[in-house]
């Protein structure tokens, strides 16, 4: 039975070109998927003049999101992993995945990226309001907490069995996809009651852009603990190798 | 012509630590793909204050339930096959996929997923019903159980095409999809009449969790009639090997 | 520049049992695809009472039917090449792919299983009208020829560019997917004039369900013109192989 | 680090059979791509008699372009690397990924191919009117031209990273579909403000079958500087390749 094996990496490591290349490839990615995805809640509004939310708006955030995440996956897979998702960077680091100093360079061109997609925007749109996640009426804190940790682990299991997992074999060249379509499946079921987060970038950019700090830690805390357990268990069940040599950088 | 060839599997197989993963992997498999599938449902009563199915909300199931498949058989794949379905288990077993005492290790931890995935949208959407499946009015139980035996081959047949056939190919590549989509697909058709389960855990853990048991039956016994027909007709007439060495874990 | 080489077989070859088997493997196939599509149409009367098509319909028949076909094809694809449609068997004959009786084979497991799929519908919902194709209001005869010659010059050019194509490389992995999408984007554009068939199969089987025939050839010349020009223009602009000894099987 | 490295072409390169096939193959993808995207839009005018856009509309729209674009990349992969767009075709032109003779050639096709498929659309309908794309209310011209240049970017970016980059691996089987489904996710946003072209031919087609020309420039300066900024970040950030051979048919 293997140990937790966390590893802070090397103080050099951090300028090293390919750390800043990844990071700067987080960056892009995000953009890319919080432009789609965060864009098209705002969509919704511009058709529907703020009115609240369908069927046919839930669909539309749903596959926004879904599609958007697939492609940002697959664009940074190559060079970052395609984490687009700091609790899917912790997640990684409590499974030995990834270094704290690599780790932090993702968070930062995570956050960066989702910041920049929500200002590009509030022009694009003619300064539409950017809304920030919240929770709908009837909806407790403790039961979004719970419905983002469920939620973000079903996410992060899915990233270890696709695309950490190095006995994923075939199953490789479809993660990106599966890691955008378990986005989409539970955007289906959260979008209605919290916004469905599951990525504290998502909810970090739009809170900032429109500075509005309300359950911003839901988006924090449930995506957290979801990533971790789901990182734990993934790693020290399913994969339960020898942890001698620490792979920095297989995914 | 080969004959049916029942394995019942070796005593000591329940508790090879292998076959205690895979039925772990079926538990949070299930647990994932039911989640999301039920808890679209929820999601749609939610926002149309239990108004009755509509075609967006017809969508709405298909692509939750489709996506939500295809991410479960995936992150499946490698540790149990990505049955996610005691059909799917039982059309594996008919064709001399998988032993009897694995088997029934599949089923505990797939109805066990099921039921703590309904458990979970309870509380995590504020203690809403978690509303069982059931036959729409003018819906017989005899046109029920066709349609769901239908439904069923179509996505065993499916699931021995492109995972279990040794032919497959690169076809496998996309299994995953190709079982998450078919799914889909029926729901767009099923859902109008049935609810469109094909699968008993599904609708097994909402009738736990609801306690409501009205026409249960109907979808263990269509399911595992139209699992049992694909799994007979691909594995005797597409595949007819010879089954001298029975493949437990090829799948 | 080749010359048309188009093969009838040996009398013998229709004897054969892969000829069989793959007729067979295509009646499952078409028979899957047609339950999907056309009872997705039959889910919509249901939903909403007979009432006219609206984006929210058209959407879930794209969706069954290109999921459907996509499925269709993947399970077909190791048997009998998934061509699901005699259109597509048709524009394979004339590019001297698949010799005569062999196609004629497919066509009669085609029309089978469309004709099948339609009264498993019929029971399955109660006895519910299985709608067949027709013209929409301010559409003519003229207009809904060239609709269906455009949408199936689409489908079997794509058949031909990701299954046939002998360079097809790893685009081939993906080619069930393509050809079932290329059908559910076609069908968000010729839904709303003319149904969209692109297959006889699809629109023979609900025609002899519901016996009406009306405008029924126009499915039939429509796409077996569009499936012809596809199979003769790939084939000789972009395939352009010595065509000395005859693929038969080679999809 | 590499300097811009720009290849003017052969003269006798564009009467190369190679050069003048990989043109016919981006007339007939994106005759394809704008015959089901355009004709999406004209379908939804049809069902709700001219009205205006609704969030169903939105995910019709987004489908149809997304899934023709996949099949659209699909088919031309491996004849001219599936650009169907003038601006991937400007964006590999400045990474130094094809000629600009050949590049020429590119644009002709894919002009062609969208102007007859828009004279297709309007005979296939019944003469119905093929709309030209336009700015929504409250969108103004440099809003517009931000939202266009941020949607290419993220369309020109996924082409790189998934197709043209030499260290794509098994990213590049998925590269039609993530190469589609941008662009579906980016129709989710920005088809509610500007139509969301990012494609100049899509936008030209419809402009000169309907002779209505006006903010068209925008549709061509927008997609072709985001572009032009993608190829540029990623060819020289990501890619940084010694440019000694030029690659002018690798993609």
């Amino acid at each position: 039975m293997p140990i937790i094996n966390i590893s802070i990496g090397r103080p050099e490591e951090a300028a090293h070109p390919d750390a800043l290349k990844a990071a700067l490839a987080e960056f892009f990615s995000t953009l890319i998927f919080v432009f789609a995805g965060e864009g098209s809640g705002m969509a919704f509004n511009k058709l529907t003049d703020n009115g609240s939310t369908t069927p046919s708006g839930l669909i539309a955030a749903s596959l926004a999101h879904g599609f958007g995440l697939f492609v940002a996956v697959s664009v940074g897979a190559n060079i970052s992993g395609g984490h687009v998702n700091p609790a899917v960077t912790f997640g990684a680091f409590l499974g030995g995945n990834i270094t704290l100093l690599r780790g932090i360079l993702y968070w930062i061109g995570q956050l960066l990226g989702s910041t920049v997609a929500c200002l590009l925007l509030k022009f694009a749109t003619g300064d539409l309001a950017v809304p920030p996640f919240t929770l709908s009426s009837g909806e407790g804190v403790a039961n979004a907490l719970v419905l983002e940790i469920v939620m973000t682990f079903g996410l992060v299991y899915t990233v270890y069995a696709t695309a950490i997992d190095p006995k994923k074999g075939s199953v490789g060249t479809i993660a990106p996809l599966a890691i955008g379509l378990i986005v989409a499946a539970n955007i289906l079921v959260g979008g209605a009651f919290d916004g469905a987060s599951m990525n504290p970038a998502v909810s970090f950019g739009p809170a900032l852009v429109s500075w509005s700090w309300s359950y911003q830690w839901v988006y924090w805390v449930g995506p957290l603990i979801g990533a971790g357990i789901a990182g734990l268990v993934y790693e020290f069940i399913f994969i339960s190798r020898t942890h001698e040599q620490l792979p920095t950088t297989d995914y």
